[in-house]
């Protein structure tokens, strides 16, 4: 969560974009959407809104005796996780919280927006006589407020997705999130280019972030790392080419399976994807964030567990890559001819039509794509002090890593070096899959 | 659920009047408020305005063809338990159906209502002719749809007590129910009288309703029941008194409890009523529509599961009456020098000032009573045909009868053959406790 | 538990003879076999034979100062549920408890069997001078030691019988229970009479047990019980009659069913009575204290749940017997022209061959009876001070009555005011069903 | 799983040995003590003497026509986990495994013993003709069996002390393992030396089995791994260095622990390692094999889960090795002044006196070390083809790796190479922790 040089200008500039473009998800919701909890993991979008607002106020506001505090109780509710501040309100009760009500968590937000503007204001003005530890460390932490905003604008997404797919009613979340580039494309502009592999000598590697600009505290420090020389797919699994592996009773054969996924798949019934939806003809469907959509073959599979996409992987003789060989991958994409900066406003699926033919430009950012790496600190890691060291540090067991961004991701937020992770039983996210392979096997 | 020869215009009036009152129960609430569910018992209150409306869609509407019906669907969402039409929505999830949105929900009921006005007309007409015995079936259902919306007003206080107190700012129900009869009176008139004891010969007695007038299927046939002596007491337990079986360590005795309620209480960490508060210097507060209240000594205690009110009761050196010691005391009230039907118009602890002395008046009605009967049919009894058959009949297994009605009953919905039923552990109605005892104990 | 002048001598015998009786059912056992606690409910025939023999120990042997009593902790782990004396080890943990080995526990039987009968050689010399109210006392829970105890040989048989049903190898319980009895007769002698009825013309009877001889508490007091006109079946259901509810959909239609077995049903995924076995070919074996046995479609139905019985009775247009009624018919059951008194030794389905034509002779005691009536006190019942009150009434919520005993029950512990109970969802004792009508649906 | 060139005559001879080892250790034990299932996860021991015997019969003896199987269904019910065998009898109903009986199941391991040696035999006559790769791999595959019958001789004891632990009788394990080598030292020889730390300067080092000699599949193959500088404890912590943690309040402080094992720690209330006692005057009792204990606080301690070794760690400022550099530092113990090679018969705490000092020989083999690192493939690692396949490579998520062995292992097992796994929760195996820290952070 290092932060370098900001300049406050243009924080305060992204900082107005940014709250605002939360407030622009929910627009054309109903109150009653605002309240949903489909499961426990996921939280209403009223919540969403709520604390993110928390964030600021609790980690950059305490001491401003001009601002106006929410109610102390609130503090609880809108406490995710960071119990070294006090025990939040329980997760999974989040969805019975219909007060405060949601124009009264709009009112907030507008309060607290107006503390910080000022707040940045004040750092702008001490920036010119030299930046002090103090600023710097509430710089960085409005910056880490930013980044936290735009996780969550992703969540409320996924979990508005989750809520709605619980209801008969398949109800669509009416706008499109990017007026361009819709969240579902119905009709793939092409068929996807055939699986080809990229290769990687081995050696050794860097892993991690490096130099200016903002990085969570997972992602560092940068480290080396020794490759074995290895291939990974130069796209995302297709939804037709996950068909494949149902079709041969990839779901009914162990042998894929890790033992934990085969008990998994068994416990809940698992047979597809999580939005598949079958209506007694097949596969047909897939239930998104514009209701239910014929489900493209073209399309990369998307909403699978860990536990799937290694199944998928081990079924098609491959496997899935390792975070290093990701990111190595990433930094420098054979196919892409340019730093991985260079691309890292990735759009999902965006086509570009050359001589003629569509050209998928870019390769990775349509789906946070499952590693074979479970979630574990970097050599030298250590946790910041104080609550904001809960962010991430706390979280390294039982899951795994993603890599890449999805098309759910806001603009700008997408990062070589970003380290996602969920349990391998998670669906709910834009989880996809690329296969990998180890020199030998080729 | 027999009828007798209700007056069609009369019908039509209370048709309106109970409608409304069902939408002026949300007046002041916040949207999400509508949504809550807090516990898979408990449903939103914006289900159970469409649940009522489709009660009288599905069972009076179907072959109207001037009729609008709503969305196929909907019939699924906000059918309850009627199996032999299609299998209901899943009763946990009803809190997860953020559609159709509240004003969709209240379009639908003006639809209904419309349409039920235009029928009610028609049967009126045709009632010119003489009954029909189909004339007759719909009048008969059209009651029921009445009373059956009456207990869901009941329901959707109860239920909306249990979402409110899930959350830790403890919202009040901002509108008292009844104008003058405030839910929660904070300071009692006055103190209850000392209890005493009614006393019954025994001998043979009728149970069930007899003559006209609405009833449901549960309460007849009538039929004659063998008592033996006993009494019970002139009024209900109290706060303070329940508090003085807590002091007494009346939740750590097993020898108070049933089996499966010590196993209960244990599970369940029960220690008191469940909305008895307890701020660290004992439980001097109770949550309520109104919000966090006094807890008033004088006051029934209330939210009591069937465990804690037999173990009450054993501690207390008595028993839970029999419905139809209930019943039979309930028709000849020695107190009150009348008939039930002539006081069927309960409202909970009015008191009224006679010369100077507050009087409670009215000795039944307050709160739902726990009796000693498990809920078992009447001898004769049988299930109606149709789906309408399943609204009592199938409930009759592991649930205990209470008698009375309560503060949140609707005006007019009180009668001495009621039989409400609840499980063993249920609280979040509200239930109270009243003593008897075998004549010989005495 | 009230007890009568017993003669001590007989006592004495009768108690050699049951104490005898249950180390005879273990015979040709292995050793693990006796460990075997197939599900919480049930215990291990260890457990059994330790358990009855603590009840002698705790309950008449405390103040013997000539007996070497058993470790304190075995006081713990072999107590049942007498909270009054203290915390008993966990239920479903029995089966967790390899120590005391099975030698220890039948040396500690010997050892209680010795006090034992110096006590109630004590008691019968104190007799002579004619009998104290503690020798009363004394003897009284001696009988109902016995009792006990053979309460306990049938739960031995029917845990057993649930423990090896777990197994795939399909143990037999080698030993037939009486050797000219066995427990299955795979082969019946004779067709059942074809269903009739017995009528009876309502009005006051008494129910309850009365006069002089051995009952429990919960027998008594005898009262009188006001009866409508009503029917009872002339014998069992059969297999086969139940086959045709199965083949006619009976589990798949929830008219039949109450609402909580019918997500009993779905929960648990029954199909079937508990021990039918399905090779593919049907239902044609049950699983059986001999093995798997083919199916006899002329024996009764056995090992039923309430709820299946109950919507067996409903499927055939009929419903279960009352208590009453059923206590009623036992005592004057029209085909046996007796007394049940005379009849009360019953054993299970034995045929006597007159005049070449088999005739089942007795009516009751093949199958413990399902009955419509929620197991709750008789009016006036009081739990007996002491621990020894636990013994049935903390019991009296969720369960309903079983009447008449079956074929594992000992010989002489049957009795027509004896009242079992189980919950409704219970399958693993030796429950039958009996239809019972009302005299108006004839 | 490879196997280098065994001595056939060898291997026989360890054959015999390792087997009748198996039954060594059910020596003095009740017959219903080998019925113990404590937990799902653990297994009786009968069973545990009945499917290492499967496992011969069902890799080496199927074509085998001399041999006299065992009946098929035993080959379900012994089968753990090979899935693609057939769906195997379900893990949590071991314990109602009542038959086979114990003598059966001898008589099996010796019907196959009979014919293994049979076997191996003759594989010793063809090997003067020149090993065959049908050979070749049936020698392999009977090491792997005898390798495996040796895990399941640890994992007897381990589930033996489960169980026993249930019980409140507390029973000892009477015979120590090893005559000179008791399972438990009530008073430790000697202090245990000051915490010390071994250096290591990082960079490139192999991972994994090199060379001949008996390993598991998952040990290889052998690749480089880059390592930053860093340092490791030289000896395992100690009971009272825990019970530092504790006292501190080490528990109760949410910044020490993993998110889920924070939750974890709340779900199962614990409060302290899983087989210390608390008699109300401290933690000053361990049950142990032999019985309860006085808690040594110079030993070290033991039955911790990942989560608490992990927490532990962090508290004290370190963090757990990877198992990189636990591998490194093993095979170079610096204070060993040897090879791992020559000290792989480690026992446990065994002391030498030395000029009158009690000297710690040796540094690893006490117990299972917990790591810092997920339980994942090594680069290249490809399943055996066959049901074999599934010995170790199914199990290869939301598990953490453990190093070194424990005093329950047996003489030969230990492996500088050998990976253990357990899932972060797990504590019934004799897991132990030592620390390690980054080399910047000394």
């Amino acid at each position: 969560m290092s932060s370098g040089g900001q300049q406050t200008t243009g924080l305060a500039q992204r900082f107005r974009a940014i709250r605002q473009a939360s407030e622009d998800l929910i627009h054309g919701l109903e109150p009653e959407d605002l309240m949903l909890q489909g499961m426990a993991d996921a939280s209403p979008a009223k919540w969403h809104l709520a604390h993110t607002t928390w964030f600021f106020e609790q980690f950059l506001l305490q001491q401003d005796a001009q601002h106006q505090a929410a109610p102390v109780q609130w503090h609880t509710l809108f406490n995710s996780y960071y119990r070294t501040i006090g025990a939040p309100h329980p997760r999974s009760e989040r969805g019975l919280l219909s007060r405060p009500a949601l124009r009264h968590v709009l009112a907030w937000r507008q309060r607290v927006n107006g503390s910080m503007e000022r707040l940045m204001a004040e750092l702008e003005a001490g920036a010119g006589l030299g930046p002090s530890p103090q600023n710097c460390q509430l710089l960085a932490t409005a910056e880490l407020g930013l980044n936290h905003e735009q996780q969550h604008q992703e969540l409320l997404l996924m979990d508005l997705l989750d809520g709605f797919s619980r209801s008969p009613l398949e109800p669509a979340y009416a706008t499109p999130v990017h007026q361009d580039q819709p969240v579902h494309l119905s009709a793939s502009p092409a068929s996807p280019p055939p699986l080809g592999w990229w290769h990687h000598p081995g050696g050794l590697v860097w892993l991690g972030h490096q130099g200016e600009g903002f990085h969570f505290d997972n992602e560092s420090p940068a480290h080396q790392v020794w490759l074995e020389p290895f291939a990974m797919g130069n796209r995302l699994v297709t939804n037709g080419e996950y068909a494949a592996f149902m079709a041969d009773g990839g779901y009914q054969d162990s042998r894929h399976w890790m033992d934990e996924g085969w008990q998994w798949r068994h416990d809940r019934q698992v047979t597809a994807p999580r939005y598949w939806r079958n209506d007694g003809e097949g596969w047909q469907w897939e239930f998104t964030l514009e209701g239910r959509c014929p489900l493209d073959p073209n399309a990369p599979v998307r909403h699978l567990s860990w536990f799937e996409a290694d199944a998928y992987a081990r079924w098609a003789g491959a496997r899935l890559p390792l975070e290093v060989e990701w990111e190595t991958m990433a930094r420098h994409a054979p196919c892409c001819d340019g730093q991985w900066l260079d691309t890292r406003h990735l759009k999902p699926r965006r086509a570009t039509v050359v001589d003629g033919s569509p050209v998928v430009q870019q390769v990775f950012g349509d789906l946070w794509e499952w590693t074979a790496s479970p979630y574990r600190p970097y050599p030298g890691f250590h946790v910041p002090s104080g609550a904001v060291g809960e962010y991430n540090g706390k979280f390294m067991s039982s899951q795994f890593v993603l890599r890449g961004g999805s098309f759910l991701t806001p603009a700008g937020h997408h990062r070589s070096t970003y380290r996602n992770f969920f349990s391998p039983r998670s669906r709910w996210m834009a989880s996809g899959l690329r296969l990998a392979r180890d020199a030998a096997s080729l």
